[in-house]
């Protein structure tokens, strides 16, 4: 399946991610040899998606443990501990980076013994298997709200579980279309979802972001499945900008909801507005692909991701069903 | 006053066009010489705006009467019709185009005795004076609506009545600034819109389409405007793809939505329902400028406007006032 891991170890000592900023058009690999160049790629977007971040940035305190170890001093928590604060720094709003970087901290330390980037890469390659099948779960849950017909709106990449849901529905014998909005200014829509998606065989149109409610008014759209960077406990989502706004206009216009929660919710945040907003550069507004849009005098503001409140959603989906947002927490 | 005035004519016979679709970063000049090359400048978006639209398709009618009167056969007003007809079917949604190619044709017929270049000339010419008085008049109405520190979130180009708004709103010493949609796929919010607002000083910042719902739910905006492409009798307003979703989020978060109408709604349209919607060719957003942005299998749609029902609409301003939508039959 297209983007379900586009990261992976070349020898011992380097990682190699495919740049999806570059996606469809071409195929580009960027090696990371220590810890800084992989949090750099991770600030530059070269990988997207709340998971995927994590477990690159795991791959970074792997290098980092490996270039310890490569030295021969022994190993240093400290520094260690640093290495994983850089990585953790690059991108605030998704919460299973600082999750699977906790954990494999935890792991090294209670292993004092073990060589530490072995410690790390066996949680690496469980977590990148548990992955796969958390998004398979979710996307056979997902499936069952479909019914042969519908269109779908997605707005962003909500992940390998939207790629799920699609190929059960198919193998089900539905007929599912797929409407995606190209999600500016990444274009993550037109670029990694309507590319996979039309890869797939699936009849897939690419709108403009501000074309879905009219899509939605003219009874072009049944469903909205979006992903979710952190669900809160009290049903509130934070996901890429413009979910917000897809959520109101379903909700207006009587078109059910849904987020693909994957694993479901932070436990330890306990309200949408205690999720911090990343704010990135400006510049990615005011510019397309490097070409400036507009003039000199003119600011621009961008917030990489909203909140979405829970009475806005029909279902949260996740490995163990369809939830009602209000009882995400119980889930 | 920047893009007030975007077309005029060099000599007797040559129109001069600024391209708006290379504005800011170019002014580039489009020569047309007979009314298929007005036509297909305007069906190419070189103008934009239905007032703008009509007038550029009026000078296109004038260069077909030239035409005829330099071979000397005499005018044919079957040929003029046919003119009219072409220039008529490039852009269906706006209503001023058909209006102002009725009322040049009628003239000719009125004053069947003298030169068709010049009547349709002196039409264009009262069209273009009472024009700005027209902006003149809606941005000093709208501007009563605006409280000193309000920022005012607008979609595409709103016309020069949005820029009077916001100039005498400074001359009266409001403090008013201005969140721009960039309004893809032609990026008017952000080549049009935010560079004017920003050249006269105004603080702007530009966003991204799916960032509007968010910028509200954060109390960074005040009101929204945007403009009219038709207005139904029923007090349904046509406009820029995306104007839809904006209404729906500002109802949602309890924030003003105004249209400028300037000079109100078309009599001869009963319904919102019966406005046609001009759907554009969907490359336009399958490329960003040229450069395809997704893989060859996904199919695109582009509805080039949406129609926002009346009653998410708070107001409607024309040169005569503030007027309730549903009771803009009788304003």
């Amino acid at each position: 399946m297209h983007l379900e891991n586009n990261v992976y170890l070349e020898g011992e000592d380097a990682l190699i991610i495919i740049d999806r900023r570059k996606l469809p058009r071409s195929e580009a690999e960027v090696y990371c040899t220590d810890h800084v160049e992989v949090a750099r790629a991770i600030e530059q977007m070269m990988v997207q998606g709340a998971g995927d971040i994590a477990l690159t940035a795991g791959y970074g305190l792997y290098l980092a443990a490996r270039e310890m170890e490569r030295q021969d001093d022994g190993l240093d928590m400290a520094v260690l501990k640093q290495a994983a604060d850089r990585l953790c720094a690059t991108r605030p709003t998704g919460f299973h980076l600082a999750v699977l970087m906790g954990k494999l901290l935890e792991r090294v330390r209670k292993h004092a013994g073990g060589k530490a980037s072995e410690i790390i890469l066996a949680v690496l390659n469980k977590s990148l298997a548990r992955q796969r099948e958390i998004s398979q779960a979710t996307g056979r849950q997902a499936e069952t709200l479909l019914a042969s017909g519908d269109t779908v709106l997605t707005h962003c990449f909500a992940g390998a579980g939207l790629l799920y849901m699609f190929k059960y529905a198919k193998e089900n014998g539905k007929q599912i279309k797929a409407i995606c909005t190209e999600t500016r200014p990444y274009l993550q829509g037109a670029r990694l979802t309507a590319w996979s998606l039309s890869e797939m065989g699936i009849d897939t149109t690419l709108i403009t972001d501000n074309m879905a409610a009219y899509c939605m008014s003219k009874g072009m759209i049944q469903k909205v499945f979006t992903a979710a960077d952190r669900i809160a406990m009290d049903g509130a989502v934070a996901n890429k900008v413009g979910t917000l706004q897809l959520a109101i206009c379903a909700r207006h216009l009587d078109i059910p909801f849904y987020i693909l929660g994957y694993g479901g919710p932070d436990r330890r945040t306990l309200r949408g507005n205690d999720i911090p907003i990343e704010e990135r550069d400006p510049r990615e507004v005011i510019e397309f692909q490097g070409t400036p849009i507009t003039g000199e005098r003119v600011k621009a503001y961008y917030p990489a991701f909203d909140i979405t409140p829970p009475e806005l959603i029909t279902g949260i989906v996740t490995v163990s069903g369809v939830h009602k947002p209000l009882k995400i927490a119980s889930a």
